[in-house]
């Protein structure tokens, strides 16, 4: 039975409106109007208002856990209503619509996309458009179409590329990293730009030393269980990240630390 | 094969709950209970505590985007336990399930109802009703039996009107419109009670000033990148209401302004 | 129709994570690339950072409400990546999956489980599992499985019981009881650990007197308007049990009390 179960596209969506906002629902509201089976999954509303990095951070993070087809909109969108373009863009098996504010520049420098379109085809938005909320107006009835059999091709001219996203770059000399903190999880853990990939043959032990602010460690650890409660500990989180935390406790309210500090790894 | 694929009516969700809420949770269990293949989707659980203007404002403005045939549940009830009905009301296309406190009386006057029924006929309920929470034990069964089928006329006696919620006025005159702030949204922008409609006829350019508290600024504007960063700007938002924003800023934070205070646009 | 129409069982997700982490939508998409046909539930992911307790009773008040043969999914897990089990359990004709900490210990004291079983088939797992996100990498591919018809006894071996949880005793004597605040909810009212059933026997009338720190208050009532606004009120809620309110105001914020206050009743 289950074979013959029609499961439309999944359809995400990732915005700055915060949690609980009715603009999501609008959103929603267009899409089922439009496909009465789509089937919608939030990926986040929590994005700082207007903070195109962390947007790009969750849906990096974020959509390669999603099946393929999956179709991702997202909406952090300071420039609405100016000449900013809408793309539609193709990562992997995954699907993207977005402002081209370099909401997807993460997602593309992973992985390079074999499609973009730009959104200019009016036919297949809401009839009305605002100047304020182009995520009800084109981007959700786009999505919805898309989840009805739409081929991008139909959304509007090819394009080139993707606007790009300045991203705090991590330097990685002889005998230290330097990084910063990009993010602090509802824990208040630490987070990194600080990749697994990038700790390849640093050490683990107590000889290397981990700094944040005026704060070290030593050593990196694989979970937060290996230390006793209230220890800061570095450690790579389920991300792949680089992560500083106390277990048990909230680092960043501990500690002080925000977004952008400094971190360091010497060894 | 689309064309053979069920949809059941969606079922929305707007309470005072908070986001997380399992009394949230508790409403959808007991509607899959009853209907398997309901969908429901969260309109918002941010609605201030009991704060039946706030439901009926985000009501009016989101229950329109939804399918026709959508059952909107809203609980923001705090007459719970006392006398005050429980309605179903049909408006245009959409359904409602509400207190009969005024969260239903903005969308009933846009769109008169074309149907309200007094909920009333117990074997559509929970065996055990509370006396705090007619949201789970009431209005959640009765949505998902109207999502099976179940015809609104059979949940008791046909009435005559809703209860009405007093509204603060806005006042048109030769040169000035007085309204008022209703709500802040997540962005921090200031929503106002003057609507598009309001304002046919009243010039948009640098003649026109609009204040707020002791805050002012000129001309009326479409969208937030039409001016510079931190720029005070009036302009008519998404919602086809007269918002007061400061760009790329949380204008009530900066400006300290809340829920009621008088904005006057002169000419 | 109706008859034909596949519903695969629904999961639900409770988790500390906050609303609006990505983390719970990572673990959708696991789930929905294992199984597309899922219907994923979001119980809470309010539970206070590694608050087992409050996830316990989460868990308990609302998990009741689901339909029979629901997977509930549920991760409050401080002791991630150290050894302690993840389990599957049956009680009555529910199912849970869960790290073994006593997050499953109310539910279980209502309900003995008819099946306990170790989550250890590392097959039924994703190939990559960090050691901080079992909920993404362990518990939600199983949960996906589970909906898709596999039995729990493939998942481990069975085992004899749960790990029981410490839980604040109520004290009933001759003309008292006592007993305490175990939650705050998103009213500010204050709910304890005494039932309705631990009050069978005792008076509701002025002769009653309900205090907690050293406010207090005559009578039980059976809502909140049985009383004027501002009324600090002791009454039954609606998940049976007794909870201190302030009729229209939130009791928490304007009596600074918290979970763990004491609660006397005596008469």
């Amino acid at each position: 039975m289950a074979d013959n179960y029609y499961t439309p596209p999944i359809i995400t969506l990732t915005t700055d409106f915060g949690e609980g906002s009715r603009y999501v629902a609008a959103m929603k509201g267009v899409i089922l109007t439009i496909n009465p089976a789509a089937r919608i999954v939030d990926l986040t509303h929590a994005i700082p208002p207007q903070d195109i990095r962390a947007g790009a951070s969750a849906l990096e993070e974020t959509a390669p856990y999603f099946p393929s087809e999956t179709i991702h909109v997202a909406v952090v969108d300071p420039g609405v209503g100016s000449r900013r373009r809408i793309v539609y863009t193709r990562i992997g098996a995954q699907q993207f619509i977005a402002p081209d504010n370099g909401l997807l520049s993460r997602l593309a420098a992973r992985d390079k996309p074999s499609k973009i379109v730009g959104v200019e085809e009016r036919r297949f938005w809401l009839p009305q458009v605002s100047s304020t909320f182009h995520g009800r107006d084109i981007m959700a009835p786009v999505a919805a179409r898309l989840s009805l059999g739409l081929s991008p091709d139909e959304l509007g001219p090819p394009l080139e590329r993707l606007t790009e996203l300045a991203w705090p770059e991590v330097q990685k000399v002889a005998n230290h990293i330097d990084g910063e903190v990009i993010e602090v999880d509802s824990f208040g853990n630490l987070i990194t730009n600080i990749t697994r990939d990038m700790l390849r043959g640093v050490p683990t032990d107590e000889s290397v030393t981990v700094s944040c602010d005026e704060h070290e460690t030593q050593g990196i650890f694989n979970t937060y269980s290996d230390q006793p409660a209230m220890t800061f500990v570095a450690l790579v989180g389920s991300g792949d990240r680089l992560e500083l935390a106390i277990v048990d406790e909230n680092a960043a309210a501990m500690l002080g630390v925000k977004a952008g500090a400094p971190v360091r790894i010497s060894w």
